[in-house]
Protein backbone atom coordinates (compact mmCIF):
# COMPACT_ATOMS: atom_id res chain seq x y z
CA UNK A 1 0.00 0.00 0.00
CA UNK A 2 1.35 3.44 -0.28
CA UNK A 3 3.69 5.04 -2.81
CA UNK A 4 6.76 3.33 -3.81
CA UNK A 5 10.05 5.29 -5.78
CA UNK A 6 12.00 2.85 -7.70
CA UNK A 7 16.00 3.26 -9.25
CA UNK A 8 16.76 1.44 -11.98
CA UNK A 9 19.74 0.93 -14.40
CA UNK A 10 19.57 0.51 -17.70
CA UNK A 11 21.30 -0.46 -21.06
CA UNK A 12 19.47 1.28 -23.32
CA UNK A 13 20.97 -0.03 -26.51
CA UNK A 14 18.01 -2.25 -27.10
CA UNK A 15 15.02 -0.04 -25.95
CA UNK A 16 12.83 2.35 -28.23
CA UNK A 17 13.93 4.86 -24.84
CA UNK A 18 12.20 5.05 -21.66
CA UNK A 19 8.64 6.06 -22.90
CA UNK A 20 6.03 3.03 -23.11
CA UNK A 21 4.55 3.04 -26.89
CA UNK A 22 2.55 0.26 -28.59
CA UNK A 23 4.30 -2.55 -30.44
CA UNK A 24 8.07 -1.66 -29.43
CA UNK A 25 9.91 -2.61 -26.64
CA UNK A 26 10.51 0.25 -23.71
CA UNK A 27 11.83 0.57 -20.77
CA UNK A 28 8.50 1.53 -18.94
CA UNK A 29 6.68 -1.04 -20.72
CA UNK A 30 9.07 -3.38 -19.55
CA UNK A 31 8.87 -2.55 -16.10
CA UNK A 32 5.00 -1.61 -15.70
CA UNK A 33 4.61 -5.33 -16.74
CA UNK A 34 6.80 -6.46 -14.31
CA UNK A 35 5.69 -4.11 -11.62
CA UNK A 36 2.15 -5.37 -12.05
CA UNK A 37 3.20 -9.53 -11.91
CA UNK A 38 5.19 -8.62 -8.46
CA UNK A 39 2.16 -6.45 -7.07
CA UNK A 40 0.24 -10.01 -8.11
CA UNK A 41 -2.04 -7.45 -10.16
CA UNK A 42 -3.65 -8.22 -13.97
CA UNK A 43 -3.91 -4.60 -14.65
CA UNK A 44 -2.02 -2.53 -15.64
CA UNK A 45 0.45 -0.25 -13.30
CA UNK A 46 0.83 3.34 -13.78
CA UNK A 47 4.71 4.15 -13.39
CA UNK A 48 5.52 8.00 -13.54
CA UNK A 49 9.16 8.08 -14.53
CA UNK A 50 11.25 11.27 -13.45
CA UNK A 51 12.14 12.04 -16.98
CA UNK A 52 12.41 10.18 -20.56
CA UNK A 53 15.43 8.92 -22.51
CA UNK A 54 15.47 8.56 -25.91
CA UNK A 55 16.13 5.87 -27.59
CA UNK A 56 19.61 4.13 -27.27
CA UNK A 57 19.99 5.83 -24.19
CA UNK A 58 21.19 4.15 -21.15
CA UNK A 59 20.53 5.14 -17.32
CA UNK A 60 22.62 4.22 -14.30
CA UNK A 61 20.07 6.23 -12.40
CA UNK A 62 16.53 6.95 -13.36
CA UNK A 63 13.97 7.27 -11.09
CA UNK A 64 10.16 6.46 -11.09
CA UNK A 65 7.38 5.74 -8.63
CA UNK A 66 4.14 4.12 -8.92
CA UNK A 67 0.94 3.49 -5.89
CA UNK A 68 0.82 0.15 -4.54
CA UNK A 69 -1.97 -2.26 -4.16
CA UNK A 70 0.44 -4.68 -1.99
CA UNK A 71 2.03 -4.32 0.99
CA UNK A 72 5.04 -6.36 -0.03
CA UNK A 73 8.05 -4.67 2.38
CA UNK A 74 10.78 -3.17 0.00
CA UNK A 75 13.18 -6.66 -0.06
CA UNK A 76 10.44 -8.33 -1.53
CA UNK A 77 9.49 -5.96 -4.09
CA UNK A 78 12.62 -5.14 -5.28
CA UNK A 79 13.21 -9.21 -5.90
CA UNK A 80 9.75 -9.86 -7.50
CA UNK A 81 10.06 -7.07 -9.84
CA UNK A 82 13.42 -8.34 -11.28
CA UNK A 83 12.27 -11.44 -10.83
CA UNK A 84 9.52 -10.86 -13.45
CA UNK A 85 11.85 -8.39 -15.55
CA UNK A 86 13.45 -11.37 -16.47
CA UNK A 87 16.11 -9.59 -18.60
CA UNK A 88 20.12 -8.80 -18.72
CA UNK A 89 19.17 -4.82 -19.39
CA UNK A 90 17.41 -3.46 -16.53
CA UNK A 91 17.27 -3.86 -13.07
CA UNK A 92 15.59 -2.61 -10.28
CA UNK A 93 18.42 -1.75 -7.71
CA UNK A 94 16.86 -0.41 -4.98
CA UNK A 95 13.09 0.65 -3.83
CA UNK A 96 11.86 3.48 -1.28
CA UNK A 97 8.49 4.32 0.66
CA UNK A 98 8.02 7.58 -0.15
CA UNK A 99 4.54 9.46 0.54
CA UNK A 100 1.72 10.05 -1.67
CA UNK A 101 2.30 13.77 -2.48
CA UNK A 102 6.11 12.61 -3.68
CA UNK A 103 6.14 12.56 -7.57
CA UNK A 104 9.70 10.98 -8.97
CA UNK A 105 9.56 13.97 -11.84
CA UNK A 106 8.13 17.02 -10.16
CA UNK A 107 10.21 17.03 -6.50
CA UNK A 108 13.30 15.77 -8.46
CA UNK A 109 15.58 19.10 -7.97
CA UNK A 110 18.81 18.12 -9.79
CA UNK A 111 19.55 15.54 -12.38
CA UNK A 112 22.87 14.88 -13.82
CA UNK A 113 23.84 13.65 -17.36
CA UNK A 114 27.17 11.77 -18.80
CA UNK A 115 27.90 11.91 -22.14
CA UNK A 116 31.46 9.67 -23.30
CA UNK A 117 33.42 9.99 -26.16
CA UNK A 118 36.43 7.53 -27.16
CA UNK A 119 39.18 9.63 -29.49
CA UNK A 120 40.22 6.71 -31.43
CA UNK A 121 40.82 6.66 -35.53
CA UNK A 122 40.02 2.84 -35.76
CA UNK A 123 36.85 1.33 -34.26
CA UNK A 124 36.86 0.68 -30.22
CA UNK A 125 34.84 -2.43 -29.41
CA UNK A 126 35.52 -2.50 -26.04
CA UNK A 127 34.21 0.64 -25.84
CA UNK A 128 31.17 1.31 -28.52
CA UNK A 129 28.69 0.30 -26.71
CA UNK A 130 28.63 3.28 -24.14
CA UNK A 131 30.93 5.77 -26.02
CA UNK A 132 30.44 7.96 -29.00
CA UNK A 133 33.54 7.35 -31.38
CA UNK A 134 35.58 11.19 -32.88
CA UNK A 135 37.99 10.32 -35.11
CA UNK A 136 39.29 13.86 -35.31
CA UNK A 137 41.79 15.73 -32.47
CA UNK A 138 39.74 17.14 -29.83
CA UNK A 139 41.22 20.21 -27.80
CA UNK A 140 40.18 19.47 -23.82
CA UNK A 141 40.25 23.08 -23.35
CA UNK A 142 38.12 24.23 -26.05
CA UNK A 143 35.33 21.79 -25.02
CA UNK A 144 35.49 23.64 -21.38
CA UNK A 145 35.35 26.94 -22.58
CA UNK A 146 31.80 25.68 -24.54
CA UNK A 147 30.97 23.89 -21.18
CA UNK A 148 31.51 26.89 -19.27
CA UNK A 149 29.39 29.22 -21.19
CA UNK A 150 26.43 27.18 -20.62
CA UNK A 151 26.57 27.79 -16.88
CA UNK A 152 23.37 29.36 -15.17
CA UNK A 153 19.95 29.78 -16.52
CA UNK A 154 19.41 30.26 -20.41
CA UNK A 155 16.64 30.13 -22.96
CA UNK A 156 17.69 26.66 -24.30
CA UNK A 157 15.55 26.90 -27.46
CA UNK A 158 18.86 26.49 -29.78
CA UNK A 159 19.60 23.09 -28.44
CA UNK A 160 16.18 21.36 -27.98
CA UNK A 161 14.61 19.38 -30.75
CA UNK A 162 10.88 20.12 -31.56
CA UNK A 163 8.76 17.62 -29.96
CA UNK A 164 9.12 17.90 -26.28
CA UNK A 165 6.47 17.94 -24.20
CA UNK A 166 7.12 21.65 -22.16
CA UNK A 167 6.44 25.24 -23.28
CA UNK A 168 9.37 27.11 -21.60
CA UNK A 169 12.80 26.08 -22.76
CA UNK A 170 14.69 28.06 -20.04
CA UNK A 171 16.94 25.81 -17.60
CA UNK A 172 19.13 26.29 -14.75
CA UNK A 173 22.94 24.82 -14.94
CA UNK A 174 24.70 24.01 -12.26
CA UNK A 175 27.42 22.49 -13.13
CA UNK A 176 28.88 21.40 -16.84
CA UNK A 177 32.22 20.25 -17.37
CA UNK A 178 34.64 17.76 -19.50
CA UNK A 179 37.52 15.47 -18.42
CA UNK A 180 39.90 13.86 -20.14
CA UNK A 181 41.48 10.33 -19.24
CA UNK A 182 43.71 8.80 -21.80
CA UNK A 183 41.64 8.37 -24.91
CA UNK A 184 37.95 9.08 -22.69
CA UNK A 185 36.17 12.08 -22.33
CA UNK A 186 33.62 12.18 -20.09
CA UNK A 187 31.68 15.59 -20.08
CA UNK A 188 29.30 16.00 -16.84
CA UNK A 189 26.46 18.05 -16.90
CA UNK A 190 23.79 19.03 -13.76
CA UNK A 191 20.83 20.97 -14.14
CA UNK A 192 17.16 21.74 -13.02
CA UNK A 193 16.09 19.75 -15.80
CA UNK A 194 16.35 19.45 -19.64
CA UNK A 195 14.57 19.80 -22.87
CA UNK A 196 14.24 17.15 -25.56
CA UNK A 197 17.51 16.41 -27.02
CA UNK A 198 19.20 19.30 -25.04
CA UNK A 199 22.11 17.65 -24.32
CA UNK A 200 23.17 15.16 -27.34
CA UNK A 201 22.39 18.78 -29.00
CA UNK A 202 24.71 20.88 -26.48
CA UNK A 203 27.73 17.71 -27.16
CA UNK A 204 27.36 18.25 -30.94
CA UNK A 205 27.94 21.65 -30.92
CA UNK A 206 30.78 21.94 -28.12
CA UNK A 207 32.10 19.04 -30.03
CA UNK A 208 32.26 20.97 -33.01
CA UNK A 209 34.14 23.63 -31.05
CA UNK A 210 36.75 21.22 -29.78
CA UNK A 211 37.16 19.84 -33.31
CA UNK A 212 37.52 23.37 -34.49
CA UNK A 213 34.37 23.43 -36.73
CA UNK A 214 33.28 26.49 -34.77
CA UNK A 215 34.37 29.07 -32.63
CA UNK A 216 33.76 29.64 -29.16
CA UNK A 217 32.19 32.79 -30.36
CA UNK A 218 29.88 31.08 -32.75
CA UNK A 219 28.65 28.55 -29.89
CA UNK A 220 28.03 31.82 -27.89
CA UNK A 221 25.97 32.83 -30.38
CA UNK A 222 23.72 29.90 -30.76
CA UNK A 223 23.43 29.82 -27.16
CA UNK A 224 22.15 33.70 -27.68
CA UNK A 225 20.10 33.66 -30.63
CA UNK A 226 17.38 30.86 -29.63
CA UNK A 227 17.32 29.38 -33.33
CA UNK A 228 17.94 25.62 -33.33
CA UNK A 229 18.52 25.85 -37.06
CA UNK A 230 21.93 27.41 -35.98
CA UNK A 231 23.02 24.58 -33.77
CA UNK A 232 25.25 21.70 -34.45
CA UNK A 233 24.69 18.30 -35.44
CA UNK A 234 23.01 16.09 -32.21
CA UNK A 235 25.52 13.41 -30.75
CA UNK A 236 24.51 10.05 -31.10
CA UNK A 237 22.33 8.83 -28.21
CA UNK A 238 24.87 5.78 -27.38
CA UNK A 239 27.25 7.68 -25.52
CA UNK A 240 24.81 9.69 -22.96
CA UNK A 241 23.39 8.34 -19.57
CA UNK A 242 21.21 9.39 -17.03
CA UNK A 243 23.44 9.36 -14.02
CA UNK A 244 21.67 10.53 -11.24
CA UNK A 245 18.50 12.31 -10.04
CA UNK A 246 18.67 14.54 -6.54
CA UNK A 247 15.63 14.95 -4.59
CA UNK A 248 14.60 18.22 -2.26
CA UNK A 249 13.99 15.18 0.19
CA UNK A 250 16.62 12.97 1.14
CA UNK A 251 15.91 9.70 0.27
CA UNK A 252 17.71 8.26 3.04
CA UNK A 253 14.79 9.08 5.62
CA UNK A 254 12.58 7.00 3.91
CA UNK A 255 11.86 3.15 4.79
CA UNK A 256 13.91 1.52 2.18
CA UNK A 257 15.89 -1.30 0.23
CA UNK A 258 19.03 -0.68 -1.52
CA UNK A 259 21.31 -2.90 -3.07
CA UNK B 1 56.11 -8.74 -48.91
CA UNK B 2 57.58 -9.45 -45.61
CA UNK B 3 56.22 -10.23 -41.85
CA UNK B 4 53.55 -8.20 -40.03
CA UNK B 5 51.94 -7.80 -36.92
CA UNK B 6 48.59 -6.76 -36.06
CA UNK B 7 47.57 -5.37 -32.75
CA UNK B 8 43.49 -6.00 -32.16
CA UNK B 9 41.00 -5.64 -29.83
CA UNK B 10 37.62 -7.59 -29.52
CA UNK B 11 34.77 -7.91 -27.43
CA UNK B 12 34.51 -11.58 -27.32
CA UNK B 13 31.01 -12.05 -26.67
CA UNK B 14 29.88 -13.30 -29.85
CA UNK B 15 32.94 -15.66 -30.55
CA UNK B 16 33.44 -18.84 -30.35
CA UNK B 17 37.01 -17.72 -29.32
CA UNK B 18 40.00 -16.59 -30.54
CA UNK B 19 41.17 -20.26 -32.72
CA UNK B 20 39.85 -21.18 -36.00
CA UNK B 21 37.25 -23.90 -35.77
CA UNK B 22 34.67 -24.72 -38.54
CA UNK B 23 31.53 -23.77 -38.86
CA UNK B 24 31.48 -21.42 -36.08
CA UNK B 25 32.53 -17.68 -35.88
CA UNK B 26 36.47 -17.06 -34.30
CA UNK B 27 38.34 -13.99 -33.85
CA UNK B 28 40.92 -15.75 -35.88
CA UNK B 29 38.53 -16.90 -38.70
CA UNK B 30 36.97 -13.24 -39.40
CA UNK B 31 40.58 -12.02 -39.03
CA UNK B 32 42.38 -14.11 -41.60
CA UNK B 33 39.62 -13.66 -44.29
CA UNK B 34 39.93 -9.33 -44.03
CA UNK B 35 43.60 -10.06 -44.15
CA UNK B 36 43.16 -12.24 -47.09
CA UNK B 37 40.92 -9.98 -48.65
CA UNK B 38 42.85 -6.32 -47.47
CA UNK B 39 46.36 -8.78 -49.49
CA UNK B 40 44.20 -9.27 -52.54
CA UNK B 41 44.81 -13.14 -51.81
CA UNK B 42 41.92 -15.86 -53.42
CA UNK B 43 44.04 -18.02 -50.77
CA UNK B 44 44.06 -18.14 -47.13
CA UNK B 45 46.45 -16.21 -45.30
CA UNK B 46 47.61 -17.77 -41.85
CA UNK B 47 47.77 -15.54 -38.79
CA UNK B 48 49.90 -16.90 -35.86
CA UNK B 49 48.56 -15.49 -32.74
CA UNK B 50 50.25 -14.55 -29.14
CA UNK B 51 47.92 -16.35 -27.47
CA UNK B 52 44.39 -18.06 -27.68
CA UNK B 53 41.60 -16.65 -25.72
CA UNK B 54 38.56 -18.75 -24.74
CA UNK B 55 34.88 -18.07 -26.27
CA UNK B 56 33.74 -15.31 -24.47
CA UNK B 57 37.16 -13.57 -23.50
CA UNK B 58 37.84 -10.00 -24.61
CA UNK B 59 41.04 -8.54 -25.49
CA UNK B 60 42.15 -4.77 -25.25
CA UNK B 61 45.17 -6.22 -27.28
CA UNK B 62 45.85 -9.05 -28.53
CA UNK B 63 48.66 -9.75 -30.88
CA UNK B 64 48.45 -11.86 -34.09
CA UNK B 65 51.45 -11.79 -36.95
CA UNK B 66 51.15 -12.77 -40.61
CA UNK B 67 53.33 -12.98 -43.70
CA UNK B 68 52.29 -10.58 -46.61
CA UNK B 69 52.46 -11.13 -50.24
CA UNK B 70 51.48 -7.42 -50.70
CA UNK B 71 53.29 -4.52 -50.46
CA UNK B 72 50.78 -2.45 -48.79
CA UNK B 73 51.79 0.41 -46.70
CA UNK B 74 51.25 -0.52 -43.08
CA UNK B 75 48.30 2.47 -43.52
CA UNK B 76 46.59 1.61 -46.35
CA UNK B 77 47.04 -2.47 -44.78
CA UNK B 78 45.45 -1.55 -41.39
CA UNK B 79 42.56 0.55 -42.83
CA UNK B 80 42.01 -2.20 -45.72
CA UNK B 81 42.13 -4.94 -42.76
CA UNK B 82 39.29 -2.74 -41.05
CA UNK B 83 37.10 -2.44 -44.03
CA UNK B 84 36.92 -5.85 -45.08
CA UNK B 85 36.31 -6.62 -41.20
CA UNK B 86 32.87 -5.03 -41.66
CA UNK B 87 32.15 -5.95 -38.06
CA UNK B 88 31.64 -3.91 -34.99
CA UNK B 89 33.28 -6.19 -32.54
CA UNK B 90 37.11 -6.46 -33.70
CA UNK B 91 39.53 -3.74 -34.96
CA UNK B 92 42.72 -3.90 -35.82
CA UNK B 93 44.79 -0.73 -33.85
CA UNK B 94 48.09 -0.86 -35.09
CA UNK B 95 50.70 -2.66 -37.86
CA UNK B 96 54.18 -3.09 -37.69
CA UNK B 97 56.49 -4.59 -40.50
CA UNK B 98 59.16 -7.31 -38.33
CA UNK B 99 61.49 -9.13 -39.22
CA UNK B 100 60.57 -12.89 -40.73
CA UNK B 101 62.42 -14.13 -37.66
CA UNK B 102 60.04 -12.42 -35.07
CA UNK B 103 57.28 -14.73 -33.44
CA UNK B 104 53.91 -13.25 -32.41
CA UNK B 105 53.93 -16.11 -29.80
CA UNK B 106 57.43 -17.18 -29.07
CA UNK B 107 58.67 -13.96 -29.17
CA UNK B 108 56.35 -12.68 -25.99
CA UNK B 109 58.16 -12.13 -22.88
CA UNK B 110 55.14 -11.21 -21.00
CA UNK B 111 51.53 -10.95 -21.06
CA UNK B 112 48.92 -9.22 -18.93
CA UNK B 113 45.60 -10.47 -17.99
CA UNK B 114 42.80 -8.11 -16.90
CA UNK B 115 39.91 -10.03 -14.75
CA UNK B 116 36.89 -7.62 -13.23
CA UNK B 117 33.87 -8.39 -11.22
CA UNK B 118 31.64 -5.76 -9.99
CA UNK B 119 29.67 -6.56 -6.63
CA UNK B 120 26.17 -6.03 -6.33
CA UNK B 121 22.99 -8.09 -5.30
CA UNK B 122 21.70 -6.87 -8.33
CA UNK B 123 21.71 -6.89 -11.69
CA UNK B 124 24.10 -4.29 -13.24
CA UNK B 125 23.28 -4.25 -16.92
CA UNK B 126 25.68 -1.42 -17.63
CA UNK B 127 28.99 -3.77 -15.97
CA UNK B 128 28.19 -7.17 -16.56
CA UNK B 129 28.57 -7.40 -20.27
CA UNK B 130 32.98 -7.09 -18.94
CA UNK B 131 32.23 -7.84 -15.69
CA UNK B 132 31.40 -11.40 -13.87
CA UNK B 133 29.05 -9.85 -10.95
CA UNK B 134 29.61 -11.35 -7.09
CA UNK B 135 26.28 -10.96 -4.69
CA UNK B 136 28.81 -11.92 -1.71
CA UNK B 137 31.18 -9.53 0.24
CA UNK B 138 34.63 -10.09 -0.94
CA UNK B 139 37.23 -8.67 1.43
CA UNK B 140 39.96 -7.29 -0.78
CA UNK B 141 42.64 -7.97 1.57
CA UNK B 142 42.05 -11.62 1.62
CA UNK B 143 42.24 -11.26 -2.22
CA UNK B 144 45.51 -9.90 -2.23
CA UNK B 145 46.87 -12.08 0.01
CA UNK B 146 45.68 -14.99 -2.55
CA UNK B 147 47.15 -13.05 -5.63
CA UNK B 148 49.98 -12.33 -3.90
CA UNK B 149 51.48 -15.88 -3.45
CA UNK B 150 50.91 -16.89 -7.05
CA UNK B 151 54.17 -14.65 -7.73
CA UNK B 152 57.06 -16.20 -8.67
CA UNK B 153 57.80 -19.32 -10.66
CA UNK B 154 55.39 -22.37 -10.12
CA UNK B 155 53.56 -25.52 -11.48
CA UNK B 156 49.72 -24.21 -11.88
CA UNK B 157 48.64 -27.93 -12.08
CA UNK B 158 45.96 -27.38 -10.34
CA UNK B 159 44.84 -24.29 -12.26
CA UNK B 160 45.03 -25.84 -15.41
CA UNK B 161 42.12 -27.16 -17.29
CA UNK B 162 42.83 -30.39 -19.68
CA UNK B 163 42.65 -29.83 -23.32
CA UNK B 164 45.53 -27.54 -23.15
CA UNK B 165 48.59 -27.85 -26.06
CA UNK B 166 51.79 -27.43 -23.80
CA UNK B 167 53.39 -30.17 -21.39
CA UNK B 168 55.16 -27.94 -18.78
CA UNK B 169 52.77 -26.20 -16.59
CA UNK B 170 55.17 -24.20 -14.72
CA UNK B 171 55.01 -20.23 -15.10
CA UNK B 172 56.58 -17.48 -14.04
CA UNK B 173 54.03 -15.01 -12.86
CA UNK B 174 55.76 -10.98 -12.28
CA UNK B 175 52.95 -9.06 -10.95
CA UNK B 176 49.52 -10.75 -9.66
CA UNK B 177 47.34 -8.03 -7.41
CA UNK B 178 43.98 -6.51 -7.19
CA UNK B 179 43.09 -2.97 -6.66
CA UNK B 180 39.02 -1.93 -5.71
CA UNK B 181 37.62 0.89 -7.06
CA UNK B 182 34.10 1.18 -5.85
CA UNK B 183 32.11 -1.68 -6.40
CA UNK B 184 34.38 -3.16 -9.07
CA UNK B 185 37.45 -5.50 -8.39
CA UNK B 186 39.72 -5.57 -11.13
CA UNK B 187 42.90 -8.32 -11.03
CA UNK B 188 45.89 -7.58 -13.14
CA UNK B 189 48.15 -10.59 -13.57
CA UNK B 190 51.34 -10.30 -15.43
CA UNK B 191 53.16 -13.69 -16.33
CA UNK B 192 55.56 -15.53 -19.03
CA UNK B 193 52.96 -17.05 -20.31
CA UNK B 194 49.39 -18.68 -19.00
CA UNK B 195 48.38 -22.22 -18.94
CA UNK B 196 44.90 -23.37 -20.36
CA UNK B 197 41.48 -21.53 -18.28
CA UNK B 198 44.95 -20.54 -15.56
CA UNK B 199 43.61 -17.24 -14.88
CA UNK B 200 40.16 -17.72 -15.08
CA UNK B 201 40.76 -20.97 -12.42
CA UNK B 202 43.50 -18.58 -10.43
CA UNK B 203 40.23 -16.04 -10.12
CA UNK B 204 37.79 -18.91 -9.33
CA UNK B 205 39.82 -20.32 -6.31
CA UNK B 206 41.18 -16.63 -5.53
CA UNK B 207 37.54 -15.71 -5.04
CA UNK B 208 36.22 -18.22 -2.98
CA UNK B 209 39.04 -17.15 -0.42
CA UNK B 210 37.73 -13.31 -0.32
CA UNK B 211 34.26 -14.65 0.16
CA UNK B 212 35.47 -16.83 3.37
CA UNK B 213 34.85 -20.18 1.40
CA UNK B 214 39.10 -21.58 1.06
CA UNK B 215 41.04 -20.41 3.98
CA UNK B 216 44.21 -18.72 2.45
CA UNK B 217 46.15 -21.94 4.10
CA UNK B 218 43.45 -23.78 1.50
CA UNK B 219 44.61 -21.94 -1.40
CA UNK B 220 48.51 -22.39 -0.77
CA UNK B 221 48.00 -26.22 -0.92
CA UNK B 222 46.08 -26.08 -3.41
CA UNK B 223 48.76 -24.17 -5.25
CA UNK B 224 50.84 -26.78 -3.93
CA UNK B 225 49.31 -30.13 -4.90
CA UNK B 226 49.07 -30.12 -8.48
CA UNK B 227 45.80 -31.43 -8.33
CA UNK B 228 43.20 -29.87 -10.85
CA UNK B 229 40.41 -31.16 -8.35
CA UNK B 230 40.90 -29.53 -5.08
CA UNK B 231 40.62 -25.67 -6.39
CA UNK B 232 37.72 -24.07 -6.93
CA UNK B 233 35.38 -23.33 -9.65
CA UNK B 234 36.51 -21.54 -13.12
CA UNK B 235 35.46 -18.03 -12.98
CA UNK B 236 32.89 -16.97 -15.83
CA UNK B 237 35.19 -15.76 -19.42
CA UNK B 238 33.19 -12.48 -19.49
CA UNK B 239 35.20 -10.99 -16.94
CA UNK B 240 38.52 -11.83 -18.17
CA UNK B 241 40.39 -9.96 -21.06
CA UNK B 242 43.60 -10.06 -22.37
CA UNK B 243 45.14 -6.85 -21.47
CA UNK B 244 49.00 -6.28 -23.10
CA UNK B 245 51.46 -8.51 -24.37
CA UNK B 246 55.53 -6.87 -24.32
CA UNK B 247 58.41 -8.63 -26.64
CA UNK B 248 62.03 -8.59 -25.98
CA UNK B 249 62.33 -5.80 -29.09
CA UNK B 250 60.29 -2.34 -28.63
CA UNK B 251 58.30 -2.54 -31.51
CA UNK B 252 58.44 1.60 -31.48
CA UNK B 253 62.02 0.42 -33.80
CA UNK B 254 59.97 -0.84 -36.47
CA UNK B 255 57.97 0.83 -39.60
CA UNK B 256 54.51 0.32 -38.30
CA UNK B 257 51.50 2.50 -38.28
CA UNK B 258 49.29 2.83 -34.94
CA UNK B 259 46.04 4.21 -34.05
Amino acid sequence: MGRRLLKIEYDGTNFCGWQLQPDVRTVQGELERAVSKAAGKNTRTVLHGAGRTDAGVHALSQMAHFDSHSSHSCHTYLHAINFWLSTHDISVRAIYEVPDNFHARFDAVKKTYRYSIILSETKRPLFERYCTRIDRKVDINSLNSAAELIKGTHDFASFTASGGDTESTVRTIFNSHWIREGDMLNYFIEGSGFTYNMVRNLVGSMTEVGCGGFSLKKFESILECNDRKQAGPTAPPGGLMLYEICYGRSLSLFNKYET
